[in-house]
């Protein structure tokens, strides 16, 4: 079976759930300056999960430019992978809700989805290693995981450093961003080579 | 005619359905832990609906692969399924504000969208091998119909059961949902050899 | 240029108005059978309007089978198809919110954006036909204007109507809907020869 | 890597930021004319949004029909361009909240949000421009930047002058809307000639 269906069903989700976000995004009753910086924490809390989906959206196109079959063992890891990301909305919204950002719980419960979306993401490459045994380049692009890892022990310890003090946690997410922001250069080259 | 864009429009119908469920899941305005775990009924109901959106998706998904043209009979097929479908985010809320699943009527109409669904679906495939008579192999593939009459069945008797005992017809709704995410080996087969 | 995007486009504002209607399908706050019954002219509504934007869907799918390019032009009179199919939703949600269906303004209202939407889709056809000059298959399709020309006159019939009973002017939806949804098999045999 | 599946996630959000504006048109209570005449702010900003997204996908379109590969920072300058985008249903709503469209915050904010997108789709363009340096027609294409100029010095002037009268500006944001809806036959003979 070919990736263009899971392709178009994923751009169509995750198109879905960078968008609806901005739903929780209120127009404030008033007109005042003060009106308009009380949006500040779910705007915030919005631009950290855009950047996240984006950063998602980019690596599952880098990995689908390698992949080019997909059995429903991978239609369901894919969809394994929607469905946590699916949830980042509603922990997007119990963040920003907290106006400090100072309870620890949603800001745990933010790190928790972002956890299980890095392991379905984890999960979803193994199963197309799987089935493209013969390639070694894509056993190749997902051998380089430092990233991963790195992003990985973010999360986990993120987790508990929320009951902590929330920002610490939230500097890790913000750190896993801008780690996963910079582009990756060897990545771009072999999709090249295995194009050419 | 071909079937790009009638998939094309179908992953976006169930792109929005499995996704506008998500916003049923309101941020709990508190941010204790029991808080959370009130949102508990709802999230449920949510895993249960995406798997079914996502058995759906998987199975039409099949479906598309081994056809290779539509006629505007099923366009309008296709258009009915979807419409059963479009249905779930509504039987879905309903059952999950009901925090102990146990009120007769939203369990039961949310059986009676998914049969419903089952038999726009079997007219499909009706549908499609009309559309196809040279091609054995559709009627090959939607021949092995087990799964179909047991998931018929399980729906038909569930509806009454809920009428008994709510938990009853929701394991039969689980039941279905796990028969059909095992992989069917003998269709992933079959539409390699179509393709081959 | 090509009609892909555009298509996609398209497909994309479609689907999502055909499902955020069905986000006026409230749960009901009840569980008993009288409270089902409640969301029942929501619920028509509904199904009159997923049928309409399923019948624009359908023709719109049928129109780029033919054409082969698109201009600027093109692009701006689709963007205004969309924008009034766009409002369905809005009619919808008024004319469902009035349990007996007896006011007429919300009546003669969903008739206004039909209407404007019938007219969008003529000029969208012109300006295709302008863009294909030498495709005489386009002219000769589009030159099939009865059910054009019944829909305009039952739309404009129904808008005034609607302040004498409204039930006259949604019995004329209706015969519309009614005469959109039986196949033209002319255009189909037409776009297969085209493709042939 | 090639643009389909940039192009297909860009049309997604775009189509749903177009869509979901609609949301806040909501049905009125009442239905006396007066109580649909009391939608009209909101109506009225929601066709000003309407065709600044057109817009964008408009230029979006044909910017991605003379581009033919994307690099992982084309990746995000798409996506920078679509955050700002993504938050003019916010910026809408506030606006049509406003019944006389004299208080300057929303309007200002309004106009600060079409700064920002006209800037991300300037970066956009410049990023494909590095990205394609061979292609002298992509940098032919945005050297006629005729349009974009007058365009931000709308915008930034518009900005200051809500605080003065907001009609004067939501007049700059109407005339560079008219500005980009009457076709740019330049670029379309462009496109002709590279797809030649």
């Amino acid at each position: 079976m070919r990736t263009g269906r899971l392709e178009a069903f994923s751009d169509g989700v995750l198109a879905i759930v960078i968008t609806i976000m901005v739903l929780e995004l209120k127009a404030p009753e008033d007109t005042t300056f003060q009106s308009l910086l009380s949006v500040a924490p779910v705007f915030i809390s919005y631009v950290l999960s855009f950047i996240y989906i984006g950063i998602y959206w980019n690596n599952h196109h880098h990995l689908f430019q390698i992949s080019h079959k997909v059995s429903g063992t991978v239609l369901w890891a894919n969809l394994h992978l929607l469905f946590w990301l699916s949830l980042i909305p509603f922990t997007t919204s119990w963040l920003g809700e907290n106006e400090h950002y100072d309870e620890a719980l949603p800001v745990a419960t933010y790190g928790f989805v972002l956890l299980m979306s890095a392991i379905a993401y984890f999960i979803l490459e193994r199963t197309l290693i799987k089935n493209h045994d013969e390639n070694y380049l894509l056993a190749l692009l997902t051998a380089n995981k430092v990233k991963d890892y790195v992003s990985s022990t973010f999360y986990i310890g993120a987790i508990p450093l929320a009951f902590v003090n929330t920002w610490l946690a939230i500097v890790c997410y913000a750190i896993v961003a801008l780690i996963w922001l910079v582009p990756d250069k060897n990545m771009e080259t072999l999709i090249d080579e295995v194009e050419a």
